[in-house]
């Protein structure tokens, strides 16, 4: 714990090289701020798509679907509907030019399932980690207004809309810190920036 | 896909040997038979769980608790508790011999939250990559008798039981396939033992 995170910490991932398990999930942090003008191209999205097949999904039914969002035009209608770090009392969210450069929303398809599960979040992870070995961040994000991101990017009523992964060069620094008491959860920002992260001690979620 | 993943294909980690994220999430399959003798300590179990301080977390609450299991006393005492496999209609879970080595329970604090969200997924695919990368394997199971466990197990009743992660060393063979008919999502088995999991293509999954 205690690392700092981000543009000085972050590995890119070069030929050959690859991390642990360990250090994959200790890039994966959750960034806000990114790198805006260095953008995803669709092919990187699908690549992080593609991880999903080889996930597990409850009895195999794998209802889960993807639309992908990554010009310029659709990441911005993309972002005026989600709602950013609530934990974060005076800041609305990235300014222009640290916005996300591509987004993948996860989205359940009720022809197959009317639940799903555990799947969203066995996806989601498993894109997140893909998108760290490509030198990328993102952050998962539920609170969404549903209603306008279906109309602006045309998503077809049977799919119930699941959760968005907004994805880019990251610029934040997060550092991971034990938590000191069990309801202070909260993570914070101080003044140079740096985004803190309390993770509440391995004693702590043993039962 | 097609390529066959198990005892003969199976990785087992070395120092500083690691997997990128693809061969680790294609080494990750749901395996349903172990060798049973091959017993898993705590100490590995309590490494699985500490990766799960390094995930992310709805809000960063972190409501997820974690109950192991992995005393030959426990584990039979859980076998009973799960139902495996729902789609192989002729086969009732592993044999004595070829059951999980260990068990880690994902429990929800109720006093911390009463949704948790993405999270189940988000940890339990983090611990399985985690197990991947020790050379071990793992099934996620949802199908619980939940008030059993709980009494055996003497887990409070204000933790819910959210999901089991069966370990141990897989002795199953495991085929990925290109699903050829978008219904035949049903996992089976052929006469020679091998588990084949169709896998919807691509194209499919993108809305």
């Amino acid at each position: 714990m205690g690392r700092t995170i981000g543009p000085k910490g972050f590995h890119l991932k070069e030929k050959g090289q690859v991390m642990d398990v360990e250090e994959l999930l200790r890039q994966n942090r959750s960034f806000r701020r990114f790198y805006e003008d260095r953008r995803l191209d669709r092919a990187t999205l699908l690549d992080l798509v593609g991880l999903t097949r080889l996930c597990p999904s409850a009895a195999n039914r794998q209802p889960l679907k993807y639309r992908i969002a990554c010009s310029r035009e659709d990441t911005a209608l993309v972002f005026s509907h989600l709602r950013w770090a609530s934990a974060l009392k005076d800041w609305d969210g990235p300014v222009e030019g640290e916005r996300p450069a591509g987004y993948i929303f996860i989205l359940g398809d009720t022809r197959i399932a009317t639940s799903f599960n555990v799947d969203p979040g066995i996806v989601a992870q498993s894109m997140l980690l893909g998108a760290v070995e490509r030198g990328l961040g993102g952050c998962l994000i539920g609170s969404i207004d549903r209603d306008k991101l279906r109309r602006d990017l045309a998503i077809d009523d049977r799919f119930a809309i699941l959760l968005a992964v907004a994805l880019g060069v990251p610029k934040d620094n997060v550092v991971l810190e034990d938590m000191q008491d069990p309801d202070a959860f909260d993570y914070w920002r101080d003044a140079n920036g740096v985004h803190h992260v309390p993770k509440r001690p391995l004693s702590e979620v043993l039962v």
